[in-house]
């Protein structure tokens, strides 16, 4: 029984619980149908289950290697690649002024899931890359748009992130890189990065590094950063991958998972490189990539809980202890709970992107606000679903599950990145908590009335649902309203359980939506997210609220374990 | 900065917080000072931090291995083992007639969480051949004792359990093993068992197996099955390992973590075995290995999370991201948070083994009602700790943590079994609101009652902390009134979450308990246990009264992701 792409699932979600069909009417998405929608969605889901899929227990066992200078993928691994780039994936959501089918970034995600779901560490080389045309979309000069745009989109080359160092991780202003002006308008770039994802492979003809780096006499921390496109070959005359660029791959990491997945240490050793954006403004350009690289990350945790659960039902179905143990309440509850907690990560996730096309399509500033408001959550509870879920099917399966072989362990070590790249899920909180409520709660406030008018609508159809989430709401409201009035430490040391009571009343409320629009399984379903998550808020908003003087009032040594004192 | 044993910890622990020093007023425990306490427990730590720790990566980079049909252990396991065993520690709680040291389970219980957060793989070992012991001690014949107990209790031999098979797992009773009576009344076994823990080695000169098997014509299910020592090597007439049994190791299963214990797949194959007390009553046997072995699993988990969260500490005051990152309010939460855990699943998993020692010395029905109701508690609490401890370390370590060198990962990796082997921490749940109620809750009420006594008591000193823990008794007390009106099935559903809020309520009594006897670094634990791990027993007992109705609701399918219908 293998990963069997949701596609009915995620098309229910577009169109019945987020505002996806919302986008057709606009001129920038007009193309974007619910026929489009359901086409694309079908033709990504048989590449999910029928190629990608097969290769995922591959690249956990024959993990991508280093050799001679040059990393081999995992077996299968470039077909796998070359059917995303032969699809147009790479390009769905990208500008067709360059190739791209300019599609909604809610059906690339949507995509996104499905692949990840079928092949995380595959699937990570993709990702990247459109991170990088999103960056090189906003940034880049014309000149470098011609040149590596097409390429990007086409799949022939991938991209590439290089941001971490050994000194630098979340504090990236740390870094030391540096790049130096030539007199051809090219700079020379020197340091090392870490945790280079896919940072080289056989499976594209060049690969492009964007390298965060300081030039000279630069001004301290993350104002004194700029970004540069650094490939592997340098382009010829012609476009085609030239010369080998002054750079290499020193090693590869060992990892928990995503063996498949290339993780570089690499040295660029004053390699040609060429500015994206403007001096010093490399922070902003990268962010750019990273926040729809964030939101690909918090898919990537629904697409893997949601392999994970189908593989753990199945096993439930057949596995025979005084009656299948699907049947036994408790491996019921975690199943029930796993897919109600899915379908709300799905919603959120798809939400997000829906606020993002529409704030693309409209220029909208009040969905620019809801876009970078739903970006951490959805990055944080996407990816915290992925571990429970995943978890979850190792407990289901007993001792099979703690046996490689059945893969379900496999599932837990790939998806443990998640809360940790792209900014971990203490980042996101604090980015939450910070910027996103640094317009005065206007953001959350906006979403919350959204919720309980919603929830007031739903009453007479579900009374008990509909109660359940409007007084889920209010009670968030007012412990929002609490946050604001706190400095940000005291928001910071509450922020993670903050960010997860936002997500349950979320996923209240998408589930009320599907109880309305969808049919009795979506009711039942709604129901254990009402009995058994979304009351978790309370407990979630009292620690969010616990403020930080317990922190303060216990020193590093009790932390160790000594309470000699 | 390697594992330290957190002697000083466990001390204060059975000193203050738990009844430990009742033991010593009773004629069994005469010895059990608290002086002889410290003695036996700073040996140990020594032991732990000198010789087990610096095996643990080594187990996990150099898996034990098969070798033409024999286990080849991993590196140093050998010497490690040899120095628990001829520490006595493998017979510190065992009766003395057989060289046993007769000390209180306290103190065993306490030497296995420090051996296990030193080297879980190697401390697997010692555990089961004592839980051998307590089966043999209970239920065998006075030869069979006089025959194994000796070498069991110097380390000379170890023990195994052999219950599962592929057809039966949690279901025991579905087990085909079978042993014909032969003449000199012994029995040979023929069967197939799987995931048999050190099922061979090469650290001890025999190994002794107890397999659950079906006599003929015995009767199905539980009540037909009888249990059997079949030792590797048959012991001669003077004692010594002699000829080789008729039973091999088929292979060694390949897990996600404790590579160095090598989980074997076992061929009986007319083996040679002595039936181990009567016919048909190898259940009742095996619960007895069990239930010593149950809370020896529990204090796995809580030694793994104290060696997760030691390094976790260090990692966090090392790390600079714009100060220590220890510093930081949300990384001190998730320390400060696993350093309350830690203490509250020690605590309980003490006053289990307490509860078992006065059960011994005294015949007392009251705290063999106690010991049965604490130990599902302390198993799935205390595992569930090492599981989320261990998560929240490589969540420090951030990018570090998904990187195999640093060793982070190895602990989940090997603690995530811990909530699977000896009866699913579900397994345990359902046992807790079963059979563990099934007195009417009059443990869990005289439980509660003691809580709430000494709630009150505390309002003087600590009137927060009293009022705090006081009302989540009260809230449990009620909810366990509820609980035991409902039928099994409907108690099932909300087992889990039942058992964690009773877990979290028994970590306030205790943590008040150590605000009130201990220093200023105890009370700031106690808060911060009060703030952020304590008021989740709300929603964990909203949880656990949600009934079955939800979960009866939705159909296989939806839960397998089809809401078409």
């Amino acid at each position: 029984m293998g990963y069997k792409a949701p596609v009915a699932q995620i098309e229910f979600i577009l169109n019945h619980v987020v505002a996806f069909r919302d986008l057709a009417e606009t001129d920038r998405f007009a193309e974007a149908t619910a026929d489009t929608a359901a086409a694309i969605l079908d033709e990504a889901g048989k590449l999910a289950t029928n190629v990608l899929a097969p290769l995922n227990r591959a690249g956990d066992e024959h993990p991508a290697m280093l050799e001679n200078g040059r990393v081999r993928s995992s077996p299968g691994y470039e077909n796998g690649f070359r059917a995303i780039a032969e699809g147009g994936w790479v390009g769905l959501a990208a500008d067709p002024q360059h190739g791209g089918m300019g599609l909604p970034q809610a059906l690339n995600m949507a995509v996104a899931e499905m692949m990840s779901g079928a092949c995380l560490a595959l699937q990570l080389n993709p990702l990247l890359t459109q991170g990088q045309i999103e960056a090189l979309e906003h940034h880049a000069s014309d000149d470098l748009k011609a040149l590596y745009l097409p390429k990007l989109i086409s799949g022939e080359w991938s991209g590439t992130m290089n941001l971490t160092e050994p000194g630098a991780g979340s504090d990236v202003g740390a870094l030391v890189t540096r790049a130096e002006p030539q007199d051809d308008g090219t700079y020379r770039v020197t340091g090392q990065k870490i945790y280079i994802t896919w940072g080289d492979s056989d499976v594209t003809e060049n690969v492009c590094h964007l390298v965060l780096a300081r030039l000279p006499g630069a001004p301290k921390g993350t104002r004194g950063i700029s970004l540069f496109m650094v490939p592997k070959f340098i382009p010829d005359d012609s476009g085609r991958p030239g010369v080998a660029n002054s750079l290499k791959v020193v090693s590869l990491e060992e990892k928990l998972g995503i063996h498949g997945s290339p993780t570089c240490v690499m040295s660029f050793e004053g390699a040609t490189g060429w500015m994206v954006g403007d001096e010093h403004k490399g922070m902003a350009a990268m962010f750019t990539m990273m926040n729809v690289a964030r939101l690909g990350v918090g898919m990537q945790g629904v697409g893997v809980a949601e392999a994970a659960l189908q593989q753990a039902v199945a096993y439930a179905a057949d596995r025979n202890q005084m009656g299948p143990i699907i049947g036994h309440p408790d491996v019921r509850r975690m199943l029930a709970t796993a897919r109600a907690e899915v379908f709300a990560a799905r919603a959120i996730g798809l939400a997000c992107a829906t606020a993002i096309d529409l704030e693309r399509a409209t220029g909208d500033a009040v969905h620019a606000a809801r876009a970078a408001f739903l970006t951490p959550i959805a990055k944080a509870y996407g990816t915290d679903v992925g571990c429970r879920v995943a978890d979850m099917g190792i407990q289901v399966h007993g001792g099979m599950g703690y046996v490689e072989e059945t893969g379900a362990a496999q599932y837990l070590r790939d998806v443990r990145i998640t809360p940790i790249y792209e900014g971990t899920n203490g980042i996101q909180a604090m980015d939450l908590v910070g910027r996103k409520l640094s317009d005065g709660g206007d953001a959350a406030l906006r979403l919350l009335d959204e919720i309980a008018d919603s929830a007031k609508a739903a009453q007479a159809d579900h009374p008990q649902m509909a109660n359940q989430v409007w007084q889920a709401a209010e009670t968030l409201r007012e412990a929002t309203q609490t946050l604001l009035e706190r400095d940000l430490p005291a928001r910071f040391a509450g922020a993670v359980p903050y960010l997860t009571a936002f997500a349950r009343v979320l996923g209240g409320f998408f589930h009320l939506r599907a109880a309305q629009a969808g049919g009795d399984r979506h009711r039942a379903l709604a129901r254990v997210f009402m009995a058994r998550v979304l009351p978790r808020h309370v407990s979630d908003l009292a620690e969010a609220l616990a403020g930080l003087d317990d922190l303060t009032g216990i020193d590093d040594a009790a932390l160790a374990g000594d309470f000699a004192a």
